[in-house]
Parts: C-alpha cells; structure tokens; sequence
C-alpha cells in the first residue's frame, strides 16, 4: 500500500458521476473534502453537454487565489471504464459507449484527468481515507440500486483485464434463482439489490402497495416488529451472506466492507449476512476476516476519484 | 510478470506433495523437467518421517558432478500454507496442523526451501511454462476429487490474507443445493468436482454400480450414446459454467484454465461449461476471455513449485 504524507497538501477535484446526479469535490491530500457541489446529470442532452457543465463546475471550484493547487481531476463513472485509454467503454445509464471522456474533459478544463469505474474509486477512497486503511486484502461490497463491488488484493486494486473486475452483483449464488437485471438468473443482485428487496418485498408484505417499498420501508416494519418484514429481511440477509461467503473464498480479504443505500437503509441485514457467511466459508478464510460498514458514505466515490487520480497523475510525472 | 531468460540454466527442485503420492522434479530455468520420481506419501508415519522420505530423494536427484547447480527446493502441499513463515497451517488430507515444513526439511536438505499452496503452485507452473505464460490476469480451476482454483490478477499470483485465496470450489452456486465435504451446502465441488460426479452418476446411471463410477466411466458411456450418461454430463458441464461465469465477474481474466482429473478424463464438459459460462457472465467481462485446458498435466504442481522458489529464493537474496 502507498504511504500518504499526513501532510500532504496537494488538492485534487474527484467527481461521482452517476445516472441521476453528479457529486463534486475538491479534496485535500488527507482526503478531506475542503469544497463540494452537486448537480443534476441530465444525460439525456448526451455526453458533449455533461462536459460543459462538469468542466463550468470545476472551475468555479478552482481556488482563484491559487490556481496552481489543484493538480487533477477524477471522475468515476457507472459503467465499464478502460483507465489506461481514458475511454467510457459503456455506461448503460448515461447511454455512453466508447466515449472518451479523458480527452473532452482535459480539452475542457486544461488539468490532467483520469477516469474510472464508480465502484472502483469508492473502494479507493474506503481504503485510503475510510473505514478500510492499511488493509492489504479487502473487498467491498455496495449495496444499492445495483451491487458492486471493489477489490484490493496485496496492496493493489483491482481492475481486471477490460476493468470489470469485481462484479460481484452478477455473481450467481442461486443458479434457479429469480433472474437478474443482467439476463442471467440467481445473481446476488437479484436478491439483495434496493430493486429486488422492493420486488420482494412487494410480493411478501401485502399489507403495502409493492410500488413504493424501499429497503428503508421494510426497516420501519421491521422495527415495528412486523412479521413479514422479518421474514423480508431474514431472507435477505441470508442472501447477502452467501455472496459474503463467496467473496470470503475467493479473495480471503482480512476486510469486506459494507456500504450502499440499502444497508444504511437496512443495517439489520448485516449481523443476519454475517452469520450466514459465517457458517458457509471455509473456517481458514474467515478467521482474520472482519466484516464492517463502509465509513464514507456517499463521499466515498468522489474521495476515492480524487485521491487515485492524485495518485496516477504523480505517479505518472514522478520517474520510477 | 517476470521476464524470464530463456537460456537460464539455473536448477530447482519442485515437488509436489499430496495425499497418495509425492511428485519430485529437478527443474530447469526453462520449467523443463531434468530427472523425476514419484513415491507414496507415508501420511500414517508422520510429518517427520514424510521430511526424511523426501531428504533422501531430493539428495538423489542433486547432480553429483555439481553439487552446487540446484539453488533450493519449493514443496506445493495440499491444504492452508503460510509461505512466509514456511508452515503447512492445516493439511486435513495429510493430517498435519502447524507443521513447520521449511524448517525441518532445510534442516534435512541443506537448501533454501519455499513451501506454498499446490494449486497456487500449479498455477504458477502454467503460467511461467504452460499455457498461461504472458497473461496478465488469469484464473486456473483444477477439477478433481476436490476442485481448487489459482489467480494470477495484474501480474501477479494472489495467495489471500491466510493463503486461502481462489478456494473457488467452495464458492456457493446452488444456495439449497447438495452438501459438500466442507459442510457447505450447494458449493461448485458438490456438483463438478470427482466425488460429486461419482455420486451423481451413481443415482442417475442405474445399470452400473455407483462405488466405482469415474469421470472416465461417464465419459465411456456418454461416447457410447447412453442417454443417462449425457443427462449427467449435461448437468454437470452446466454447473461448472455456473462456476466459469462467476469466475469472470468477480476477477475478468483474460484466461480460464481447466485442468485435473475431472478434465482430463471428461473433456466433453468443456463445451458445455463455456456454453453456459458465456450466456450467464457479463457480456463485458467475457469479451475477450478465452478458457483453455491446462498445458502441463500432473507435471504442474512440480515445475510450480520449483519455478516459484527458485523466483523467490532469487528475489530475497537481489536487493531491490
């Protein structure tokens, strides 16, 4: 793992771009965020319009006093990302394919930038500024609308060869299971994301409409003691456990870090996921392993962005 | 990866350690095998005697005209190993716990020795000299009574927080599937793996007695055109791909590598599994993935070990 100078004062501007809203954050070499903005994605005007604004965002960010001090960009992106091209190979949310948002970007804000997978920057940022620091081996694990998930094995991340490495969602733990938002059938997704605890819970909870229900409803009920919700959850749980388990005997990471909407929504879904994992893995893998929430929250992505472009622009500029 | 000099001429001595037998190889710098033997494992005796069973080969195997031409001894064993500390952690098969292997063999030998996992070594074996050589990330699943699986992620072998990394065959397909011999229920050994295959033969292929059903067996019936025989085969191809799909997701390689005893004797499965593989995994993930069957057989595991210490002997006593 890189060492950080405590005092590093270096800042960079990360950005989280998601399908509804785009997080920005000019951060400072601890991984504080010192200044933040956040603004609509209005994909639907297409990608050469979310570079006009993102680039009018940034610098009015830009410190007017020092403009020197920011160093870079960072952008993660929902979406399949080739960091070394600098290309959005495809980000079915924002309709993008085979964009290069590298070259718009820098062309627009005339600063280094570096692109990246969402999930791969938030695990970035749980690893060197969150709940995650100095790990070696840790997974973590996102829990949304989707699931997905960020690797760190022996100090590096992980991207694997066309940077989807960590699809740990569309990991099948039900191979009859109900079918995914991906095609496949009985993916960890399809049980445990924010969609498939809605249409689960729909389908269990018929004291509600199914139309509304959101991991943080079943919560409520659940608090309230509610039968079905705790069964609703029990059930969940348990899911979530088997993907934990996987990952577990996978990876053998000392760390798997929760994070997501639906466990802050949800968070009595981790003891239940724990002890289920618990008892499938291997006792050898999971004797040093910890399983704890993500320390971030919702900064995590645009920390992340911003310190790992921090890292590659002066990695990239720094001989050997 | 490592560079490799082709004209290396450096010696290492690999030996692979199993149940039933102890493969031992004189390797070169080029992972050709010089000399071999193969001896019983004498589990029953004790890890003491196993140490002096294999002192004595391994000072047959030393060229007498050079003594100094072998520069150190790797052992892949089957079970949990803490290479650094150079102890087998749990070896159930052999029946050893805490058992400082270098230790007492380098006591015995009189040369540096590096003990790792077997299937880390095989996969090593295949990735310096077999079919995996120049891949950056690939993943190896050896299928066999057990099925355990290798990783090489960026470029280099992942071993996990406690050496436990790429258990893949305990990973959970099939959450109320079959138990497995980990107590786990539904894991991809309890379908794929060979005593998985003998017992699901056995209950679907009732002209034959189930005690003596192989992979091989299945494999002559299904090319005689027996009907159960392609059902099992069927069934168990398509479990396996379960497994190659979630390989893909979680560490998209650009390589799937297929050996053991399982393949070797029913490659039939192959087809089957990548079918399977290909229409479950992420389209993204598998774009540019090829899965291929192992290049080196049951030499693996030996040219592994012997490749790996020679590599990390080499490497502790390089600075830098």
């Amino acid at each position: 793992m890189k060492n950080h100078d405590v005092n590093d004062q270096r800042l960079t501007i990360g950005v989280d771009l998601g399908a509804t809203k785009i997080e920005i954050a000019l951060v400072d070499g601890e991984g504080r965020i010192i200044r933040r903005t956040r603004q609509p994605t209005e994909a639907k005007h297409g990608p050469a319009h979310i570079v006009g604004e993102l680039a009018s965002s940034v610098a009015a960010m830009i410190p007017s006093d020092d403009a020197n001090a920011v160093i870079g960009l960072g952008v993660g992106v929902a979406g399949q990302v080739d960091t070394e091209a600098g290309i959005v190979r495809a980000a079915p949310n924002l309709e993008w394919r085979e964009f290069p948002l590298r070259q718009h970007l820098e062309a627009a804000v005339k600063l280094p930038v570096v692109v990246m997978n969402d999930v791969q920057a938030a695990t970035y940022g749980e690893w060197l500024h969150g709940v995650a620091r100095n790990a070696e081996d840790l997974v973590c694990l996102f829990v949304g609308t989707g699931i997905g998930g960020g690797i760190v094995a022996a100090g590096r991340l992980l991207q694997g060869s066309t940077g989807n490495a960590g699809e740990l969602g569309h990991t099948t733990i039900d191979r009859n299971g109900p079918k995914c938002s991906c095609g496949n059938h009985g993916c960890l997704e399809a049980f445990a994301s924010g969609w498939a605890i809605a249409r689960f819970a729909g389908q269990r909870m018929s004291w509600r409409g199914s139309e509304a229900m959101t991991a943080g409803d079943v919560s409520e009920a659940y608090r309230r003691g509610d039968d079905a919700a705790r069964q609703v959850v029990d059930e969940i749980g348990r899911a979530l456990g088997v993907g934990l388990a996987n990952i577990a005997n996978s990876f053998n990471p000392t760390l798997i870090v929760l994070g997501g909407g639906v466990i802050d929504g949800l968070p009595e879904l981790l003891p239940i996921a724990e002890a289920e994992a618990r008892v499938r893995a291997l006792a050898a893998a999971t004797r040093k392993l910890r399983i704890v929430r993500a320390g971030l929250g919702a900064d995590a992505g645009a920390i992340g962005a911003a310190r790992r472009a921090c890292d590659r622009i002066l990695g990239d500029a720094v001989p050997g």
